[in-house]
């Protein structure tokens, strides 16, 4: 069992990170719980996969959500915080996520503001959340005009990791989630880096106690990141490496034809393509991000996924950006990230007709 | 010009009290705002007696919503918000809120949400808004289910008071305000209560002179309550004297027949009463707090407004109850309250029987 602690002071909390964490947690939830009535959310998927049967253990209700994208919105938020109104939580309640990275941007938004705020409870099911959503306490729906436009820093009070829920993720996600993994060493740690490439048919084949060994130094780094920069004013922006390009292309194709980590993927690409064109990044930094990528079979571009203009139109919309200016996420060296690059806007133009064109 | 510092470190914020200080306020607006853009909410009388004229001078985006409680709703929330988007709102944004406590606590809520929080600034324009809601930092919206259900701890970036404002507000709207100053007397400062009790005539004929000095104490008592205890979890909590039964009074007539004053007046006799009746509060201190109320022509008792059993159920409910209990604020003295009472429910039924008795 590995506890990684995040933040400081009274508003730290554990990363629990053990194969079987999410059983028994029912019971232990309720005690904590008190008097307080608990709610568990989870999507249609993983309800039946844990939720349920947490919230009976839990004695909790379950607030249950549609599968997907579309349920983190203001009207699900509405919807929530009505349920949580209705099942007659209180100031002393929790709030458990049990799901992926949709159910926990909402249930985080959820215990944000409900009441001005009652306790939250991350159990990550893709690895997606494990390593990335469940850690850092962002937590955010969405408006038409943009994804995340709503929502708070909401750091949980605990986050229950459990490996084996993986087992059951479908593939695609579960490469979704590993592009993270691999960010993770590229703007980290070079022996992650040099494990994940020397390990890597046996992670995608779902080795558990490797992929634990994995998901748990990725959440020791996210942890340190977030620890050092509660909110996101400097280093935290170094996670957003490859999401710059990738957030653009993924809103140019309506979220619709790639996973997040199949776009962070192709960001990754883009940034690496961007610093060696600035001389940030040495050109066999880009060549070993490539390689990784590759071992991974993550597609590096995406001819005609979408029109170069239009996915630097949803860049220049980026809610990072401040009063306009969008700073770029650059490689130093394998596991060297700095934030804060400004570049060129004709160099962001090739890089992006290199991704997109056919 | 009195200047009040409230909170400590990186979130302290600055309360300015002065006769005019919303004049010049758009231009100074203009030059924080650097490049981002700047939204103002108002509702339609706040938007005509300043906002507009404000949002001109200030280059910014002008939010208009509904006099009343309604625009305190989470469909007006959305709506603010999709505003905001649509105006281009960046992380650097600022979101000025001119008005009372709904204009406050709405676009407070905006604040807290918008792309994880964005910068506020009050200027109210109603007594209760420049004595309590807009110090503090508390925003919300209500629910179906309940006043304040949703929103956030979101402190300010400034407070601009102009009490010259309050030469348009209504009386009864005046009379409301003034029952959250008597409160402030009561809770923690004798001497304002002498003062209080000498010039009422004064004060309700608009002395503007002596009114500002009044905010300005009242401004500074609630900023040092805030300051020592921001989340809520102790002293803070003697600001909800007169309150308890107040909001159940509220919620059991609707939020249609009293104003918040008015209710919070009754629930300031009912506290004074139950505090005799336990042994808390001398007797004289709970004539000395009618004698106020009574310059002011507040009335004591709201009889035949709501059934008895409908107030207690409201209470039951009321927010800051954790786990089942109601805590009651209590007078030890004139200037001096104390938070965390149990009251046996009998003695509750006999005040509010008294209070609401034919």
């Amino acid at each position: 069992v590995a506890e990684i602690l995040v933040g400081a002071g009274e508003a730290a909390y554990r990363v629990v990170v053990a194969r079987g964490a999410s059983r028994g947690l029912g019971a232990r939830l309720r005690e904590d719980a008190g008097a307080s009535p608990v709610m568990v959310i989870a999507d249609d998927t993983t309800a039946a996969l844990l939720g349920a049967a947490l919230a009976e253990a839990a004695g909790a209700t379950l607030h249950r959500v549609a599968d997907g994208e579309a349920s983190k919105s203001f009207a699900e938020l509405e919807r929530a915080c009505t349920a949580a109104a209705a099942a007659g939580l209180d100031r002393g309640s929790t709030i458990v996520a049990v799901g992926g990275g949709v159910v926990g941007g909402l249930a985080g938004t959820v215990a944000a503001v409900y009441m001005r705020g009652v306790r939250l409870v991350h159990v990550p099911t893709t690895l997606l959340a494990m390593v990335d959503s469940s850690i850092g306490g962002k937590a955010a729906v969405n408006l038409p005009q943009g994804k995340n436009l709503v929502g708070a820093f909401k750091p949980p009070a605990a986050v229950h990791v459990d490996p084996d829920l993986l087992l059951s993720l479908p593939p695609r996600q579960l490469r979704s989630g590993l592009a993270e993994v691999l960010k993770c060493s590229m703007i980290a740690d070079e022996q992650l880096y040099g494990s994940l490439l020397a390990n890597h048919q046996k992670l995608l084949d779902l080795e558990m106690d490797l992929l634990t060994d994995v998901v748990t130094t990725c959440c020791a780094i996210k942890a340190g990141v977030v620890t050092r920069d509660e909110r996101e004013t400097g280093e935290r922006a170094i996670l957003n490496y490859g999401h710059t390009f990738g957030h653009g292309l993924e809103a140019a194709t309506g979220y619709a034809t790639l996973t997040h980590g199949e776009a962070v993927a192709v960001g990754m690409a883009v940034a690496a393509r961007i610093g060696v064109e600035v001389g940030v990044t040495p050109a066999d930094v880009e060549a070993r991000q490539d390689e990784l990528l590759d071992a991974y079979g993550m597609a590096r571009r995406a001819p005609g996924a979408a029109g170069v203009e239009d996915v630097l139109a949803a860049i220049g919309h980026d809610k990072k950006a401040r009063g306009g200016s969008t700073p770029w996420v650059l490689l130093e060296s394998v596991g060297r990230a700095t934030p804060g690059h400004d570049v060129p806007g004709d160099v962001v133009r090739g890089a992006a007709a290199w991704a997109l064109g056919a």
